[in-house]
């Protein structure tokens, strides 16, 4: 039975303010501190997305403890969503135990979720504009973000039902531009128990035990399935394979940066690909490089079937017709190229072919 | 319950030898034929491995079908590990079965199974080595096993539970040397199907049903759930991902080829590498050359911790002492070098350093 949800201890902590050091909580800001900028002598700001869930008080509570140690100040937003009932006095109550954490400034961000590509994405859209605006508004240094090596372990499990190879299995990143993900090393668990022994009393979100939800399915029986039949120590692999993943993603994006400019030329409606350096280049290149540029190009995604066709007009050359793909996008061999044009276009040749 | 279990109908088939094409005899021949050699007059031969397993069974027969058709000529090989009573009976029926579907030679291969570093390791050493044997006695072109989808997405879930990235979640590849498996986008209940369709009485091996084989729990109770809960597909989706990951890490490992001459040294009792070019590079192939230097310089296969702690003499150099790895490696910077070392060794600077 953890200490927090004994009423006496709980308010004793709230009184003391000084929760003893236990592992959990040093856990927790050893994690922190390693993520913190570094002052400058001017103090930034840095701001904690706060839910009032055990992950976030708890990194909340730790970067109230860290953030002044680093000569950095430390605030809180809190986004409600107002997608359940009560959400507003959620977010009072996240907002006052953020203060009595020392945090501040403390914002509440109440946002409109229009459902539109689904209730997740949505929601995800609308938390991300509110944080971005606050850490605007608060000219913060950067954002931190409470997910832990559990949600990391679901991401990367919900990537795989994807099936569409590194990118998707590559889970969260550690930093993204302003944002920071410190407790992707730390387990759930280990929050749970850091808010217990600081006295904190975090809020379950009832979304969390719904299984309409594909990702509290992953956590309820997926993961446990996993962990009973291969062995303990499956989430942290989870984990591990997501950083691979990701320098191999990172890596061959570098490499496409690199090669885009000079392997491109402008079509008429459109953009062309030297065929050369298709065929030079690794399957895993030519094929991130045909749907980086119908990406950048188009604004379409191609599918693994869809890139594998169009990657055949190089490896399988026998004179095949033009191919129709998704928003309108044609790919057409042409001599030395494979050109990628809206359909409509009459002329699809590079310019200087 | 499959016509195969019906005596009379299993008697008519084997009779009439004209098994009716039916979609699940379709979809393997199809994959079958896909993957068969050229002749170029001289009929070579096509080795398919047989357990007796409906998948090698469904196998074989499509390789008797296809192989004369294409000009080549059709053999089984099969290997009795000895590892379960009546092995050899199995075997002696396999081979039998072979024979009947028109294949020639069949050979049957008894094995010893050392147990040596695991039985399942043990057991897959002695198979391979007495299939090489098989085909170079034979003098096969090709060696065709019968592992499908399924397999190859229970693959992938148990180099999950490993956690070593991308090379432990590409599966098992379609061909390698001699060796190919046509049935890897193949259902297995494809093959029980054509089997039954075919009128062939496969063999099943208990083995497959004994859950202290990681193999097995993960396809009697890891997929199942994973399908349950994420959708089906899943098997597709983790198979898609494995064709995409094994690109991907064969072209690192191309890169890795072209670079490596120019950036290693011979050094006192090892090998030294340039430190601006393993700084240069992306975190992904820093990390591969370092492995692959290790690997093939003294055969010591390095963790991801380990392998990372090396590349912090690159990345996060601030006069760290030599790092001790397993199998008596040492690793130690120099200057503009990283040199790997088994320890003993008193010079362990790059000869022309």
């Amino acid at each position: 039975m953890p200490p927090a949800t004994e009423p006496d201890e709980s308010t004793d902590a709230a009184t003391s303010r000084r929760p003893r050091l236990t592992p959990s909580i040093a856990d927790v800001r050893r994690a922190v501190r390693a993520v913190l900028p570094t002052a400058d002598g001017a103090a930034p700001l840095v701001l904690v997305a706060l839910s009032g869930g055990p992950d976030s008080l708890a990194l909340a509570a730790a970067t109230a403890f860290e953030a002044p140690r680093a000569g950095l100040r430390a605030g809180a937003v809190i986004v409600d969503h107002g997608l359940q009932a009560g959400s507003a006095e959620v977010a009072a109550r996240a907002a006052a135990q953020a203060s009595d954490l020392g945090l501040d400034p403390v914002l509440v961000q109440r946002v409109e979720v229009d459902g539109e590509g689904g209730p997740e994405a949505s929601a995800r859209r609308a938390r991300y504009a509110a944080l971005d605006e606050a850490a605007r508004s608060t000219d913060a240094a950067c954002v931190l973000l409470g997910h832990t090596l559990d949600d990391q372990a679901e991401t990367v499990l919900l990537g795989l039902a994807r099936g569409s190879g590194a990118a998707s299995l590559a889970g969260m990143p550690a930093h993204s531009g302003r944002y920071a993900r410190p407790l992707l090393g730390i387990r759930r668990a280990t929050t749970l128990e850091a808010c217990a022994d600081a006295g904190l009393e975090p809020w379950h979100d009832p979304h969390n035990a719904d299984p309409s939800y594909a990702r509290v399915r992953v956590r309820e029986r997926v993961l446990p399935v996993l962990e009973a039949e291969l062995g303990p120590g499956i989430a942290e692999a989870l984990v591990r394979t997501a950083e691979q993943l990701r320098e191999d993603d990172d890596a061959f994006e570098a490499q496409i940066e690199e090669l885009i400019e000079e392997i491109c030329e402008p079509a008429e409606a459109g953009i062309a690909v030297s065929v050369g350096v298709l065929a030079a280049n690794p399957a895993a290149l030519r094929q991130r490089i045909i749907r980086h540029v119908i990406g950048s190009e188009f604004g379409v995604s191609l599918s693994r079937v869809q890139t594998l066709e169009v990657a055949r007009l190089v490896t399988d050359w026998h004179g095949q017709g033009p191919l129709d793909l998704p928003g309108s996008v044609r790919a057409t061999r042409a001599g030395r190229y494979v050109v990628f044009s809206t359909t409509g276009s009459t002329e699809v040749l590079p310019h200087d072919h």
